[in-house]
């Protein structure tokens, strides 16, 4: 085990640490109690109080500042580090970020596991390394949705979790990739991660947007709750959606509509490790752009502010945190 | 095309035609309104018209009583014949028993297209040819699972829907089939036609009657509001549900569970011309076994009794209408 700050000793370092505010985090703030309840629901034994502290924050570049006890101590202190936000404990796994336990990287320290530090490049700037949780989940959405070369993949929705969908698909080759937003600066977005086509479905049809003939692979990102019905409703005999976006409501389907249909829906969560591993790789050497997707930085006292500017989707993709500003 | 009788030339050949009361009959005509709306806002162009008659019955075993015209004739006025319960127009395929143009078997004489008629083999009890269409929607459920031998199938509900996809596991090789129904008849179906465990999910969990380490794909047969979204909560961690019970009402579900624990489902519909003609090819030769089904024969009069009937789990799984008696 060791430290990583996000202040202390990397306070003479500001380019060193950064920790980006995630949608989850604030959909997390905002239905705490559903997130809670579902969890419990879901069996996961771990679940926060919310009537304590918790510190979120589990995208991160951070910085090693201290070694626990029974660390091999393979990187030196000053190494810069991502990791997937995950405390590996004799009894299991466990949370960071959404924990009583375990601070992320809003915090002052946070203890990370040394087995899952993957050091950062040198060339690397700590805001393109902190985006290698949020773009692991493209990674791996498009992994699940083992798309086949006559497939159409459309993303709805463009924010970042949309985003990292699209550069995640520009990655795997797949084209063209049709992405929908309402807004246009998320849609300025998408072209800019690699999607060929944005549609604004105000204006367009997204299904007549794909090339003909080719089924569809919808990309849920929007994580809103009415969404899975609108698409299931709209979309063409046996489309496939992948269901990226975090809904922590409970939402209502019409069955029968998925049934007439042969619609298919695969929920997808995080990564694998190699995913997460590989993800760095491919921002270190330029192949998932992220520079598009910083739109802000604030210090630990702007976290509030950026929260509430977060909700307006023509403003920001991405909030970086510098906690040692 | 040709006119196939429920009466008329039949009345002196009492074996020859039978009809099956499907499960989404009772729906159909309970949820009448749901139906047209949701099959409109799936984009269906032809809904039936509640204000128009309908004759329903799409699980049918009929006799040939006379050739349209532009019709081979191939096979002769007499011979008994299964054919999915669909009219091929210029416009399209049109749906029999749900249409005001169209009727079903429990209508005097039907249309049906001379192309899709599979002669039922001599041997062949109608009752049993009957049941062809129903079984059909096991076989298919059970194709588009794409089960691994890796994987442990588990039935939820053991109505006809959920007794078909337990015939069809059993001939895919499928094992051990796990059958969960709260009634005790039911459950003894489930046996009969090839379950290899039946549980009583009041008293023992699905969950721990399957092979320890194996994923379960789960056949959701039930189609009530609330299932799907019960099993959701449930299942373990990858769990694929494949939708084959009929819900026309909306459904709630907890779209964060299913991230969670990455579930997918699939929904399905009907069957292939293939597997449609396997099907019968399978009950003629023994392999999908229909005898047990068969709980009861009304004659034409009969049948709003039997579709009260039909509400109680524990008397009946199917009842055949045979419209000449």
């Amino acid at each position: 085990m060791c430290s990583c700050p996000s202040r202390g000793r990397a306070r003479s370092s500001p380019g060193r640490l950064r920790v980006g505010i995630c949608g989850s985090d604030l959909h997390a703030l905002k239905h705490a109690d559903a997130f809670v309840a579902n969890a419990r629901r879901a069996g996961n034994p771990r679940v926060m109080d919310l009537t304590r502290d918790v510190v979120m924050g589990h995208e991160f570049c951070a910085e090693i500042v201290e070694h626990g006890p029974g660390t091999t101590r393979a990187l030196p202190v000053g190494t810069r580090v991502c990791s997937r936000p995950v405390l590996m404990r004799d009894t299991g796994p466990q949370t960071i970020g959404y924990s009583n336990d375990h601070p992320g990287g809003y915090g002052e320290y946070m203890r990370l596991t040394e087995a899952l530090l993957l050091e950062v490049p040198r060339a690397l700037p700590a805001d393109q390394a902190a985006l290698t949780e949020p773009m692991a989940v493209g990674v791996h959405a498009v992994q699940k949705a083992r798309l086949e070369p006559t497939e159409a993949p459309l993303v709805v929705g463009c924010g970042p979790v949309g985003l990292a969908v699209i550069a995640a698909l520009r990655l795997a080759k797949a084209e063209p990739i049709v992405a929908a937003d309402f807004s246009a600066r998320r849609r300025a977005l998408a072209t800019a991660l690699g999607a060929d086509v944005g549609v604004d479905p105000a204006a367009t049809s997204i299904w007549d947007a794909r090339p003909a003939g080719r089924p569809p692979v919808v990309f849920e990102c929007v994580g809103v709750p009415g969404v899975l019905d609108e698409i299931m409703a709209a979309a063409p005999r046996g489309t496939r959606m992948v269901v990226v976006g975090v809904c922590m409501e409970p939402d209502t389907i019409h069955p029968l509509i998925g049934i007439v249909k042969e619609l298919s829906l695969q929920f997808v969560l995080g990564y694998t490790p190699e995913e997460f591993a590989a993800t760095l790789r491919h921002i270190a050497e330029g192949a998932i752009p992220t520079t598009p997707l910083v739109t802000g930085h604030v210090g630990l006292d702007g976290v509030a502010a950026a929260f509430a500017e977060l909700g307006s989707p023509e403003r920001h993709a991405k909030i970086l945190v510098h906690p040692e500003r």
